[in-house]
């Protein structure tokens, strides 16, 4: 038998602390064109309440459909701040994760949950404000019969997360920053943002995008054409 | 021609009261797997507002794509404390129920609705707390043509729904508890419940599923092993 | 090459503002019964937050995927109560529109955004309350390099949508009014709800629509027939 | 513990082998009509092969998402002509069952299979000869670790089967026949293709249905208007 | 009420034979980029069979879900050479269409049909080699009971279709011609397939499109940098 | 701006020649399974034609949606025997290939294509025997403006793929297996081939799985039971 099961890492080398807590300031949105408009994972990931928001570093967890047994011993190698990214070795949608798992994970110092399977116990979760991103909400139970792995290299709704990489999730998705970028990122989304400021002063007062982009030129090269009533168009 | 379209029934079964109300004490979670993990409808039937829930005995409606007759049929034949499922002779995601029926509903008894099709006027029945879980939210206005049945055995949302059937839904979906089944069922949940206080108190102080549960040998026999640097684990 | 990208339209005719002001009253569901349930668009459409609420005349948007240069040229020639419209040359769920141009569209006047693709920076458009009715919520940024045209026919959700045709929209999904036919719509939405009014009221009454309707022969004409108990319908 | 799992059925009542054998003349549409259009599986049910084709009685078979154990069980219980239907606990795509068992169910007088989940071996099943309907095409693996149950009453794509029920199913999808009505629906499915052939005939020649179905007056009482030209349509 | 429901035009223009004629020689992502890329259908209209093949016009069907009604009136109004192509008031699988309408549509001279719903009989069609493109392939039968029209605008699929239009499909999908462009598009297209003929004769031997089309300058200036080895790129 | 984009490796360390020839033997579901069930992409990747089939090392090509600028780069660096497999920065269904691209990596050495995006052309690739597993059939055409890049690293369908690991596909799907363990997997694939032989002619003779994988004491173990009728399992 040849795989990458049955492999639990102890100790990751996480993103340095003073990076995630930067990253923590800015949104999902930001940080993604920030990194050249690349990290982000599949929009079905949806978050279990609104307002959801979670920056952190990455414990990663690979199972089987209908099977959450690495969640148990994922808890056990948690550091205050994780996030823990769950991918599986088939597509499902059980719930493979409820409010007992998040009893425990944040007693363990767990933040938050990215997780492309289903979720339960959707109404307590919220409650104690645990943030979950989740394919589907599921109440199906799973089963504790087949070794995955921890912290081990995974993909997760389409994109690949490494242990320690930063995860940062909010109301429009999940975004993940490699830890080795996770500074460069962080300043990367500040430049960004200031220059989203000045710019949101501008349109607040009516200015348009078109003159502080300087797109008309651009728009007349690229062959756009105005027309002053729909006949002159036909 | 041949069929089971065109039947009502009056007098149903009901499961017994006191087991309806001991179950509305649960989540559909804990209900399902006191079930050995049977009974959940398909995860696409969502709620209309976050935080609905209902509990009651089923009362069966079978209709055709685009058309919602027999919801009005029902009406008449609804008691206190009854959920109406409504089941389909083909897929479909016309909005067959609005303001007006749940109105009607409320006041022949009805408490709830389960619909593997659509719904509308959402906001209205989102004010009035007439709560739905339903497979789309569309205007998509219906037409009343074509007889089906009441009260009748239906498949809603994939699973099998007999009438007098314990209907729990909640955030996480909807299960189905046979009526002949909703004393044990209860039963079970309540200690299901129980055990589930005891190790919730347990997680909160730290302790891990690893140890409670007793997996670490179980873990250890499936081939996981622990490696302390990712390096190791090549 | 041949076709209808390139064009932009600077003034449409709007449908009348006292018809749109009338249709600002009644929901998506009225209004579409009220057009012989016609208009609606398709209900992937959602709103990103509940209790999102619009009535205005559209511009009308087409794109390309990835690309939502054309908003920006829309921004231009939007007038008070104006809704954006947004169809796409092939189907796409990038995040065309954030907070940014949201800022821009209100400053000009725009009063919403229907979009046949993605949006991003939910949690701050929810804040200033700006509603929008997409297919998907996506962090995925855009390039700005082809040119698609403003105010042509579009088509956006399975829908056609002219410039200055009334578009409604609420949690219900989205419906698409035709300028010609604005006033005729809005009295016969008016018709519709003084109908419906007195129904309710009859209907909390526990009356039944099977009376309210003088559905019982009809019923017996399609064959319904009824059985006291579930062994006699066998 | 509650439920209906762990039971095997060793003798069931398949429907009469003259129906059975009377039914295997007609397509699914044809039948599906005859029983007044209801008994269809859901269309996401594909045939792996164009032509497929089978008629013959169902042995039901209901599995756990990604275990296939009970398809063993069931290879013991199949007579000649038993088609295997199989149901889910849950939702499931896993690829459950190939030429292996393909081999055993045709050794042991199975004639086809319809599957809620996904099949593998596609090419030695075709060419085999063997059809299957199925919800996927996945390699992915099972195992074998908790007992379902097979000779139950399940519901398969939406649908409800008993064991003993007449499946046919082709290019088109599956219908399902309750045992007790095979007899009748032959016959309503030969009356039906009289009549098409005497139909078919005639709008060979140009005839139209809207004379032989004698549809102009219904038409034009359900307002149908004809018009010249486009122009006066408006 | 107010709609278009209720219309049927006897009379429309339909695009120069001729022009139809010269656009049956192209397939259709030839034709789709001779019309600077607009014009395909949704994708996920598909054939009934491989090798399905089309080119006419429209005569265009507007249904409701359920429903197939007008479709009779259409195979009136049919001449040689026709395409019907049918969209609907709302979503919708349901089985509109077979090899009955398939032999009264042939003999009244329509060529083919695509679909925004189900087909059924498909094997029957493929025998006659009837060429369907549909959304869905549905057994489900349909009534006859509403009016909606023949020969309006409709929308099918996501795209605009107008009474005349050029239709041609092919195993990559539909795309849509207006009647007003074909001429212009034939042209288009022979020019693209010559310049195309070129091209392929000189990748078979071997050429890249690198230097064909003189990509290496623009994308170096776009950032591209080569590598000798994975490990100069990290 | 941070990313991995802009990056084009030309020298790749690709599996060894006589484990790829070795793992051409077998099938998808064979290698899936000698990998401890791991590796196969995500099952809505299906093949243009029934048959298809390929065995060859990975050039891997990142590409941004409606853009298929790397694969001409990607050309260029083919050898003898190479699968281009390409993956996105975000979902996306443009046809991103055609027979032109597929004429080139022919002439190159490409003996086939693995794309999570959608190809079109597809008669002429089927006609050429060029076999392509893709997400879609599409003919929606695409730009050259922004620069991905050629042999790093990817996710595609869900799965991760490095440049020169081994991809098989047939009519089940797609398996990818890591360069490094291509050999021992062609083994295993071997060992499993022999005994599944044994299988099937034990089982051909109507010998059960039961008594082959001694199934029968861990059944009644997990609690299976069996019942003569129906009636004895209520």
């Amino acid at each position: 038998m040849v795989g990458k099961y049955g492999i639990a890492v102890r100790n990751i080398r996480r993103a340095p602390a003073d990076a995630v807590a930067e990253l923590s300031r800015y949104g999902v949105a930001t940080i993604h064109e920030a990194m050249g408009r690349s990290g982000l994972l599949a929009p079905y990931l949806r978050p279990i309440y609104r307002g959801a928001r979670v920056c952190g570093t990455a414990v990663t967890v690979l199972e089987h459909p209908g099977d959450n047994w690495m969640l148990h011993v994922a808890a056990e190698l948690l550091q205050a701040g994780d996030v823990v990214v769950m991918g599986l070795s088939a597509p499902d949608d059980h719930g493979m994760f409820g409010e007992l798992l998040g009893t425990s994970f944040r007693a363990r110092g767990g933040v938050g949950l990215v997780i492309d399977a289903g979720v339960r116990d959707t109404a307590e979760l919220t409650e104690m404000r645990f943030p979950v991103w989740s394919k589907a909400v599921h109440a199906q139970g799973t089963i504790k019969a087949r070794v995955g792995s921890v912290n081990v290299p995974i993909t997760c709704a389409g994109g690949l997360v490494n242990p320690g990489d930063v995860i940062v999730a909010d109301d429009d998705g999940v975004v993940v920053v490699p830890a080795a970028q996770a500074v460069q990122v962080a300043r990367a989304s500040q430049e960004r943002e200031d220059k989203e400021a000045a710019t949101r002063a501008r349109l607040k007062k009516g200015e348009l995008g078109l003159d502080i982009y300087d797109m008309r030129s651009k728009l007349a090269a690229a062959g756009l054409e105005y027309h002053e009533k729909p006949e002159d168009a036909q």
